[in-house]
């Protein structure tokens, strides 16, 4: 049987340059599938037909390659293979039980489960029962968690009654990822290998998610807008936090940004400008901003450990607003950048009455200080931004990473159907003129047109009938439309057939209808030049290549109408899951993300 | 050419007794074509072939029957000769215009429009204007309303401008309803013919909705909630109404329902019980419920009157409580009648804290003589009730009456389907799980099942997604389901296939779904023995039949479970709206409810 010791595997440092030297996986690689075999012993439960599976994909480039060859095994087993594997696992106990495999034993007890309370234990069997009769299947869950350190008995609980609550078919696949997550786990064990940077970044964000503003920071939720005292204060760690880095020059700029510089090997040379914001939105994740200003931050701090110096100059900024929550000024922090800032929007206030421009004051900001912070595109070389997905398509693919092709240009409406109220009971059924029954015929066609794009999305968020009574037909039925592409053409094609077909229904049903647009955004594909470096980065890692548009909005976007820029996007946990606590990845994922910026930064001329 | 005078043509009066004595409509039914279609000149404004579509109805057999001849002829016209019609009409205007017809001219002239002030006449210009322009055709309104008298200059501004925001097919359909109301009130004027009854009857609901609660009557509206003030003052104007109309005995009982009783030729025959209830929803209309207590009472004033005594005793009962608007017992009143007078129900709070045993204290009601009003079935043939339609069917086909097979079964629903909220920018559409794209798979399903049976109908009448976002793929809609059919059976199946599909879509998109039955009522099917003498009054009075399902519940579904029971029906105008002030109905209307409900009791052995 081949061993295998940390100094022959591929592992995770806090040195990226580990990660990309050519790693031995000769050990590996060269063993007969019989010896691989027997080395994935254990990995996924009672399971060696996974293992089996992943031989096709040898010689694996990494361990992240390795991961995902397993887990890809998984995804293209039959569903009762799956089942059979969800089936393999054991149940969780709050004690010591007879069957377990070794690594099940070991994950139950580090995870401090069996030195849960009596009461802890009953509620644990009490959830457990009603899981298994509800679903079928045991519950799954990778007890060390996406930090590795171990989860609660109170946390695991917590989780066993939220995850009562899915669709089958959702909890069935948060099974399967969980037992990736374990998995993942077993390997680290395996090979001595942990994320180190990946752990510290993890850590990061929770020290920056100490500040909440209040009426948030009481129960417990995170909640950081435009220059309240807890945004100001995160403005002052992040400061700090790039100080201690190792950053030549950090300062807080006229509209609250964070910017830190890391000098070229030689003055003059452009700076890559990256970065993402600090604020969230209420009761949100604590990684939506902040990952992509963490990821450079970690890659700087180990180039000034280590003294190094690149061609190119590294600028961070911590944009200090992107959500639009305190006022309705989207990308109002990195407009200051791309000399967008309107000063209109001083003059905007918060649901308190405070205005911009006060807020501003009070937190030491000048606003006349805006035009000067305007940058100057001829000195960088683009914007790069990381990102959590804030989606569930890295998750479905196994996918720890994915390159951005372009931010998805959005338009939304407000649109009110208006039929006639009548009686429910009297009212015939082909003599109704039910704004809901329109509303019903024309919403099935939204979702059938933005499927037919593939990339394209719609979606009708807001819902509801005014004053609707349980007997009367009703006289109108008001919702909104959200809909988004890669381009601004196939946008406007699909928003040009979805608008008419609403009309098209209304008239056969003399239905009226008032359709009120409210955002038009232009999409921005990213540069194909920034675009392939961070395929290269990403392909460096051993990871197969994933091109995806983004959904949602982000500061490259506004980046974007000044200078180049493309994204990398990290894998969200819990079906990627955003603007909510439940918000995460793993350290795994975080590493990964290190890695890839390393590879992109080191790679420039 | 013929010549008609008042004496050889149908026509109404107030005596009951002239309608269904064989009148001689010779004159007209023995003219030659060409004839006939000379006098028939002037009904429908320069459009001959209407008249000359109708002689296909030839004879005619009585006036209701010529009116509806003349209005089936427009309904079986193509769309270009009805739009025709309605573009021969002349613009109203609030000074004396050229080439008016002098039927039009008078019909202006008497409605009071030639005294607009100047304001009133400028904005009738412009509204014409926007109509016109909206809808490609002008503003039709039979200008001497529903009892006849003439509509003042502010109501005719009122009505076009709510007009305008009618959708363009439901505007055509109430111009063709106000040009056979324009025909009726001119054939009127030809034959000297006027529904004496009618207007007496309108006149009597003006009188009571004098009487509103606080809070309503301020603001014009009507509302008439179980024991209060006003719902009071109507009891008392009932019983003194009933006194003076010449009713035997006439006592407001236990639970508030006004009782007259006026007795058969000899004592111990048997009693038809009849009548229908006096509250009214919040901002209801002033015919729902009191049409079927003014309708038998103005028939016992005319027996009275003539001092004639029938083989049966006639028991008009005026119900107290229909609505349920103020506590929740739906058909209070009635269930007193049948021994169902839930003492519990005592115990209920209105929203002020006043529990109903406490309203009936104040109001002089004694609960424990609740028993004492059971009815005996014994002692009376069965209950019939005349009821505003309060739907759009009899408007549809231009039938004044419709005589009801059933009062529907109904079953209601409280649904909640829970999808996964998600992000709308980053959920690709196939890794949704959007709870309003399965409300609509399944909306739409819902129709077509209730349209399936022809006289089922089904209704999502409340609707929302909770704390729904513009930007975020809902995670729950909510939703209400009520269902109503002819038979249990009918009802059961609809109910069973809906549900069933409901499930099926649900599961197939991974959304959990709760169904909370909220109502259960059975359907009450005509007693075929009072039904056909409805069908033979209606007949006699020389109207087409038309049969139908009561979708709403009447307090004839409650004196169901005690004896046989039939209901007559009354076109409703406004595309039949109801629970609502735009409720209404024509004098003409309620002349030939009057005279159906006399030859129907004179009928009974």
């Amino acid at each position: 049987m081949v061993q295998f010791n940390a100094r022959t595997l591929p592992h995770m440092t806090s040195q990226p340059d580990a990660i990309h030297t050519p790693f031995s996986l000769e050990g590996l690689n060269n063993a007969s599938d019989a010896d691989t075999l027997a080395w994935f012993e254990g990995l996924y439960e009672h399971s060696p037909w996974v293992g089996q599976a992943a031989l096709q994909h040898k010689p694996f480039r990494s361990l992240a390659h390795l991961k995902w060859a397993l887990a890809d095994s998984v995804s293209r087993a039959s569903h009762e293979q799956q089942l059979m594997l969800v089936k393999a696992h054991p149940i969780l106990a709050a004690k010591p039980a007879s069957g377990l495999t070794t690594a099940s034993q070991t994950e139950q007890q580090l995870a401090g489960l069996w030195q849960s309370t009596p009461e802890q234990a009953e509620q644990l069997a009490q959830l457990n029962q009603r899981y298994q009769a509800h679903f079928g299947w045991p519950f799954i869950i990778a007890v060390r968690g996406s930090r590795g350190l171990g989860l609660t008995p109170q946390a695991i609980l917590k989780e066993l009654e939220r995850r009562l609550h899915h669709p089958p078919a959702i909890e069935f696949h948060e099974c399967l990822r969980q037992i990736h997550r374990i998995a993942e786990t077993r390997l680290h064990g395996k090979c001595q290998s942990h994320p180190l940077l990946g752990n510290e970044v993890w850590d990061w964000h929770e020290w920056l998610a100490q500040y909440s503003d209040p009426g948030f920071i009481e129960h417990g939720e995170l909640s950081v807008s435009y220059l309240t005292p807890a945004h100001q204060a995160c403005a002052q760690t992040l400061r700090l936090g790039m100080l201690a880095c190792g950053f030549d020059e950090v300062c807080i700029d006229a509209v609250g940004n964070v910017v830190g510089r890391y000098h070229p090997r030689q003055s003059g040379a452009k700076y890559l400008l990256t970065g993402s914001h600090y604020d969230t939105v209420r009761n949100g994740g604590k990684y939506d901003g902040r990952l992509g200003i963490f990821v450079p931050m970690a890659c700087v701090r180990e180039l000034a450990r280590t003294g190094q110096r690149l061609n190119i100059g590294i600028e961070v900024v911590a944009f200090a607003e992107e959500e639009g929550q305190r006022y309705k000024a989207t990308f109002l922090s990195s407009s200051a950048l791309t000399g967008e800032f309107d000063t209109e929007w001083l003059s905007q206030s918060d649901h308190q009455g405070i205005s911009m421009r006060e807020a501003m004051a009070q937190a030491g900001l000048k606003p006349a200080d805006i035009p000067s912070i305007q940058r100057d595109a001829a000195q960088y070389l683009g914007f790069v931004e990381v990102h959590i997905e804030q989606g569930p398509v890295l998750q479905g693919l196994n996918m720890p990473l994915g390159v951005v092709t372009s931010i998805n240009g959005s338009v939304r409406y407000l649109i009110d159907i208006k039929g006639t109220a009548s009686h429910a009971g009297t009212s015939p059924m082909d003599q109704r003129h039910d704004a809901v029954a329109g509303f019903a015929e024309w919403a099935i066609y939204v979702e059938q047109r933005a499927r037919q794009d593939g990339d394209s999305v719609a979606t009708i968020g807001m819902l509801h009938v005014p004053h609707g009574s349980i007997n009367v037909v009703p006289g109108s039925c008001q919702f909104s439309l959200d809909m988004r592409a890669p381009s601004d053409v196939q946008r406007d094609a699909m928003a040009n057939d979805i608008l008419k077909h609403l009309h098209a229904v209304c008239e056969a049903r003399s239905l009226n209808v008032s359709i009120e647009e409210t955002v038009r955004a232009a999409a921005a594909p990213s540069d194909p030049g920034l675009q392939a470096r961070w395929e290269q980065a990403v392909s460096q890692l051993g990871l197969p290549l994933h091109h995806m548009p983004s959904g949602a909005g982000h500061d490259a976007m506004k980046l974007h109408t000044l200078m180049p820029q493309a994204m990398l996007f990290v894998r969200g946990e819990n079906q990627g899951i955003s603007h909510n606590p439940l918000e995460s990845t793993t350290a795994d994922d975080m590493q990964l993300a290190i890695d890839a910026f390393s590879l992109l930064i080191k790679d420039f001329f």
